[in-house]
This record gives structure tokens, sequence and C-alpha cells, in this order.
């Protein structure tokens, strides 16, 4: 599987898929913020609205890897964008690049990867044709 | 069901049962404090630990009211001592009577309504016997 | 403070006030909803958005009691609206109600009591006239 | 600043500092095992009980990069133990390496980079001279 290294997950025009997470009081910490762990959230959010639709009878799709670059706080009140891309598809997984905004800002930007895993025998398994097409599909729009 | 109110829940000695929660950083909020509403979460888990293992094949134990007294905020870091009694039990719902102590100070005092619920039926269904008289052994000390 | 218990909290139409929650795939728990905590993280999105305006300066609102009545389960995906209004207004707190709602349905509705505290004393302080006067605005719409 | 890489996350024995959470109902989510953003809260546990108390005044650590590797999912109830060692010290950052463990299993590894920000500027600042010498005496045991 490639790295997404090479495409700029700050720009939002890059991003065919799009969530909304709207910021509570209780994401803040006590350094004033919206806390660390709450990104991760936010990423699960632009995740699952995309994949849940695609997932295969009798599998799952697990999270194998997060990566996540915090670029700015967030401050409460507001909402989050979340813009997901495909970065990468491989043999039973696959890397999505996702960027989260507040306005036109870009907060944060973060890579997942995600197997495919059979409820069954709790092994990872093939992705399927239809499945590896439809990721196909969201791999990103051209710079402009 | 009879009402707890008689019964001081801010007194640690009247507590059979104990769990203890380890405050998360991520617990706090901007005002500095542990948010209200990790007390609520706090509440589930001596609830939870005390329960889970007395539920009935077929059924679970659904919360139909909390009340929360709030009487000192919480301060990261630190631990949550979890006490839990029986305050009522009635035909097929029951009323944990719980005090949340940091140290020796009580921080909040709840009651929480549980409801047993039949899997198959989604309605409540009433209190088998072994559970009735397991839930009264647990109704709180007596006053020294 | 009298209590707003005449009041039913279950009734849309009632409330002057208005917030919306998205739910969070990490809001729900093993039992395939959402977790019962998350609801009094709602209630704090209703009353946040409602009374930060308001705040006097060097005080806060502490929030000293909640009574969650739990009306139904909240399945992911979806919204939450949270309806909130004023039922009491005493010499330095207050009794919010609130309902939690999906689509019309009432999953939840909510009493609590909110204290303003001077910020360097950390005790109760009287509300003020002009914030007596907001409250009272928002007692709730009468019964059609 | 180097990568952590070469080292073996996933061995108990290689990590000077401990820090321990309390697995909670809520932590859970519909898949029925801990959400994956509870590990980055797990993360964060470990790194502030270590992190806090070597705090220059009027500064921050700013957390800039996670990376997370799950390896096994977490089941409640239990208890998560987290490790934390430093792997790299630069001018005004440093890497930590973490492994989280249920019992002696390895359910997942880390890496975080924190910034040293000074409070008045919102910038990085160099690391002091006693900062970076504390950092390096938790650099890892050598290997058995």
């Amino acid at each position: 599987m490639t790295s997404g290294g090479e495409i700029d997950l700050t720009q939002r025009t890059r991003f065919p898929l799009w969530a909304r997470d709207v910021l509570r009081y209780g994401d803040t910490d006590r350094q004033g913020h919206v806390n660390n762990a709450a990104f991760a959230t936010f990423c699960e959010t632009g995740r699952v609205s995309f994949l849940i639709p695609l997932l295969p009878d009798g599998c799952s799709f697990v999270i194998a890897r997060l990566i996540l670059d915090y670029r700015a706080e967030i401050l409460w009140p507001g909402e989050v964008d979340i813009g997901t891309m495909v970065l990468a598809v491989g043999r039973s997984s696959f890397t999505l690049g996702q960027g989260l905004f507040v306005a036109d800002r870009c907060v944060a930007s973060a890579e997942s990867v995600l197997v495919l895993t059979d409820n069954t025998t709790r092994r990872s398994t093939p992705l399927p044709d239809h499945l590896r097409a439809r990721l196909a599909e969201f791999s990103g729009a051209e710079p402009v």
C-alpha cells in the first residue's frame, strides 16, 4: 500500500466526501480547547458515514492505523467539517486521507488504514471487486 | 416504589458496594474541572459492576431515571470511589442510591431507577425471586 | 423553588429554545444504542448555548441537580434536537426543563437546577434583575 | 527528529514509565469493544502523568502528531496499562513511544510528537537543558 504523502490533505477542494460534527462543551479540556482525542472521534465520523453503507455482509472494517497531524487548536463552540478521500487500495485493506476543517481553516489532517475482516474467522479477507470499484471512485479530486 | 430520601447518601460508611474510576485528562472541560456528564459515567461504573453479574438470561437492565446531586467539583488528577446501595425494590424495577467520593469528600450523590426488560418483547418483566433476594442483601448498612 | 412537574416536557411545541447535536458513533455502547451518559451531554448542549450569552461578569453557572427521565433509546446515526425552557426562578438559582427529541419522538426529558456563583468567593450570588428578566422570557409556551 | 521505528513498542519490559486507566462501560461502542478513539485517550493518560510535572513555567506541551497502531481489540471490563518512553529529543519537540497493554497482551502501540510552546507567543520554544536531561533519562530500557 503506497503512502498518500504526496497529496495535500489540507485543501478543502480535494475531498469528494464530507461529514460534519457539532462541537460539544464536553469536548473541551482544562486547557480551554477541544481535547486531542476528540480529533480521533471526528475522523471516525467521516469514516463511518462513508464506509458503513459499503460494508459486505458478514464483515467489519477494522482500523489498523491512525496517523493524526494536529495543525491548529479547535475552540468551542462551532462545527467541524470532515473531508474524506481514498488514498490507496490494497488486497484486504485501504488507506483513507482526511482533513478536518473549521470554516476554511484546516485544523488537522489524518490517514487511517482499514482492514476488511471476516466476522466468523476474525481474520482479514480480500476486498470484493465491487468494493474496490466503489473505493476507487473516491480517490480525491485533481488539484485545480 | 418508595423514595430513598431518608437515607444519607453522602456518608461513605453506608455503602455495601464499591467501584473505582481513574479520572482522565479528557474528563475535564474548559472550566478546569471534571465535566458534569462524567458524573453520570461514574454512576454507571458503580451500577454495571454490581448489576451485570445479576442479569437474568434474555433480559437487560434499562435505566429509566437518573437524579444527580452535584455537591462539589472534581479536579483532575485523582480517582473517584463510587458507593452503591439498593434503596427500593418494586415489581419489575428497583432504585439504587449512590455516593461519589474523592478521598473522604462526597462530591455527588445519585439515585437511579432501573427496569428489568425482556430482550424479546422489549417490555418490562417482573424481577425473579432470586434477583429480589440478591438486591435486598445490598440495601445499605445501618447508620452507626 | 417550585417544581416544574405540571409542565409536560415531552411536547415539542412547548419549548422556546432549541439546540441540536449530531450523534457520534462513539456515543453508542455495547448494548448497541446511545449510552445513557450521552443524554447528560445533550442536556448540556441545550443549556450552554442558552446560558453562556447571559452570564454576568465574574460569575459562573454551576449545575446543582440534574434529573433525567429516559423515555426511549436513541439509535445511531441521527441527530438530537434539544428543547429548553425556564421552569422556575429563585433568588440565586433557577430550574430549566428540557426535552430531547429524535425527529418527533421525545426520547428523554430533564430538569436541571443551576446556581449563579461568584468566581471570587466560590459562593452563590443573587441573580441580577436583568438576568431574572431574561430568564422569565423563556418560561415556555402556553399549551395550544 | 529520528523515528523510533527500530524500537519494539510491544514489549512491556522496555518501558520505564507506567500509568493505568480503568475501562468504562461507555468506552465501548456498538461493535461491542472499546471504541478506537478511547485508545487516544489512554495514550494521553500516559503522556500527561509523565509530562505535567516537567512543564516549564509559562509553557505548554502541544501535541503535533499521533500515530496509533491498533493491534488487538479491547473488551470491557478491565484495565489498560500504558507504558511510555522517550524515543527522540529535538530542539523544541520530542517523540514519545507508548505501548498499551491488557494484562500481558499489547493491544496498541503509539508514537506522539510533542512541541514545547510559549503561552504568550503561542509559538514553539527550545527545550530548556534541564528538561532535555530529564527526557533523556526515560529513553527506554535496553532489551534483555
